[in-house]
């Protein structure tokens, strides 16, 4: 890839992402593999003044080697120190950048139950620090980067190199990054769009939505009293914007964690641990999931389920048109950042505070009054489709339609 | 560079470097961009059933980048969970692989009283834990991968590609690795060797070496009283086998803290910090260096000297035949792991408990009293010629030649 552009990207990620501040303390969390890009995300976050940039390493290579070799009993023993690392950049009010770049379904080969023995031990170890990005106490973004791995599954056809090319140009397109262009500027008219979706939806202020489609969906997902659809960039509690998710198409918002019923049928495969779930489907009753299949990959949609109280309950419900740009390019990335902003998705797992106003500033407790739902997961999975239909309902019963056929109606 | 030449060098490293023990856990310190090679090591450390592989990943290049970029007070706020993480793997009884791949020079730019601010910071933290490789409670290799910008400087007349070529057969070479052989055997040949030297200069039980040769070195420099001549393998307090440097071919001893006099002339330049300090020379007065000069990078050597009390001592007295394979290569690596072994010489700071009789069982104190040198830095430098000529001094004053015309004469 051209370096020039590659350093676009870098700079996008750094000013319009995380929007490190002087003096700041921005960590990167990349692979070991793409060492020479996140050089130039350190370059670039020091021209803005950034205080110091720290960069963990991980390789998915070697964790996959982890996970063949060592006894469970081994990789459920996480050390205190990782929990330390994070808690001293969170006491710094550092801003965090992850860089994507993984291999899906490398894991195919691991015993599942092994692999979420693992990651509960280290969600249970960790999970007390998850509140600083879910409550934006700093900012961070995701952003991903192509690896031939990744490539050629989402282009099996093609030779590992055109694979290759072919993936950095549809994630390039997708950040909205090109030789000529200002992306910076370009993501900042992209963000008064989605604000816009997010003003409408809020002064209808839907006491429900009917989510249906020729897939089988039949789906009523109630939305907290007091939701606040949010979508594009995001404000720190210390008042700095950033954009969580490069690419973002979606608004999102809160459901009520009790009241959602009916079934819904995911329309793209599930990434999840390493590993691929497809063809599934969940039925809720009063919010909880009380059915469930999967043609793939059953026992670690099982296992996922099984995180935790609140892994059965919704923590997001999101809407994107199906005529956005990532979604026309009708690619299946097999990674959430890209695939969800490709379709109208739910998570299961814990939903974010900024989804209720006010909600930043109240404890689990307050929350949960709210209608929110918590677990140490959140899971998103893709169910839009272009004929999908979604009618808001309001409180007193009147149905106004917000998608027909796949596509926002405003 | 070939794979399968690439995987004996990592299965080397694993086998007779650390020599890690089923079940035990091993820490690899690597550069990102040697990712290739670190893999290599886990999946060779795991075919001998290593427990657990955990690969730290540095960036010498950001390291760059945040001394020329951070403030003097941010560089020398080291994290706690910095000493954690190591500590964590201490207690666990790990052994360690470190990886040397770096560009000598590379931080030539970069003010020297902040790199050694930050040097000393770091010291301060971590050095309480620096006694488990210095008392091989485990095992721990060092090992060296070349860098384009390290072959660029070490064959400054070749291309960048013929250079790394020429480095890598350097490398191999030295550490015995070729696409016919069995470099295991080689080494354990090789250990035999060491140990005979050893047991040779043990035998004659000096008080005092004297080094003359005609760069103006005329050196007295005693040993303590039960000294003991190491080279080669180790043991590890548990008992387990192992060589500490890949390449090795020095037999060294421990310097009576304050029975050096006279002076020496440095033979090769010395990388210390990312510079280098080149053409220098110490005079020792009772142990203690009283006076210096170096033609460049003085400064350096002072903030050197100046690290603690015992930064002004010797720590080792080091003997390599002129003739050795690496000495003959006649190249100047700028690298200490690979000099050293070409050349006599000597290190400023700690010495290594197990070159006194019992030592590995001692405290602080009951090794000051033997004689032996305390201080956060270990800095080898060179002094070694093809006319070095080295007499061995007896308590009852008999001369005996140990090297002459820069070898060993048994």
């Amino acid at each position: 890839m051209d370096k020039a552009l590659l350093r676009k990207y870098a700079s996008l990620a750094v000013r319009s992402g995380v929007n490190v501040q002087p003096g700041q303390l921005l960590v990167i969390n990349a692979q070991a593999n793409q060492y020479e890009f996140a050089g130039l995300c350190v370059e670039e976050a020091y021209k803005v003044h950034a205080g110091k940039v720290m960069v963990n390493y991980v390789d998915e290579n070697l964790q996959h080697l982890d996970m063949l070799n060592c006894t469970t009993e081994t990789l459920c023993d996480i050390p205190d120190y990782l929990y330390e690392a994070r808690k001293y950049a969170q006491d710094k009010k550092a801003c965090f950048l992850s860089i994507v770049s993984e291999t899906p379904g490398l894991f195919a080969d691991v015993d599942s139950t092994k692999i979420s023995s693992y990651q509960q031990a280290r969600n249970k170890k960790m999970s007390p620090l998850y509140r600083y990005m879910m409550n934006n106490e700093g900012q961070w973004c995701v952003i991903a980067l192509p690896t031939v791995g990744w490539a050629k599954k989402v282009f099996p056809d093609l030779e590992e190199k055109e694979a290759l090319q072919a993936l950095w140009k549809a994630i390039l397109q997708s950040v909205k990054v090109d030789e000529n262009n200002d992306p910076v500027e370009i993501w900042t008219q992209h963000d008064k769009k989605l604000k816009y979706y997010c003003s409408v939806l809020n002064k209808h202020h839907f006491q429900k939505l009917h989510f249906t489609n020729s897939l089988g969906t039949d789906l009523y997902v109630g939305l907290v009293k007091k939701h606040n659809w949010v979508g594009g960039s995001s404000l720190s509690t210390s008042n700095v914007q950033f954009n969580p998710n490069m690419p973002t198409e979606e608004v999102f918002c809160m459901p009520d964690k009790y009241n959602t019923n009916g079934t819904v049928y995911a329309s793209k495969p599930l990434s999840y641990n390493g590993k691929v779930i497809d063809k599934f489907n969940f039925t809720f009753t009063d919010g909880k999931v009380t059915d469930y299949h999967a043609e793939k990959g059953e026992d670690i949609l099982k296992s996922l389920l099984e995180s935790d109280e609140g892994s059965r309950y919704l923590g997001e419900v999101a809407l994107i048109s199906y005529n956005s740009p990532l979604s026309l390019s009708n690619i299946l990335f097999y990674e959430t950042l890209f695939d969800e902003n490709a379709s109208c998705h739910l998570a299961l797992g814990a939903s974010y505070p900024e989804n209720v106003i006010g909600g930043m500033n109240m404890d689990d407790e307050q929350l949960a009054q709210e209608g929110a739902n918590d677990s140490i997961i959140h899971v998103d999975f893709m169910f839009g489709t272009p004929d999908l239909k979604v009618e808001g309902i309001k409180e007193d019963g009147q149905k106004i339609i917000v998608f027909d056929k796949g596509n926002f109606v405003f």
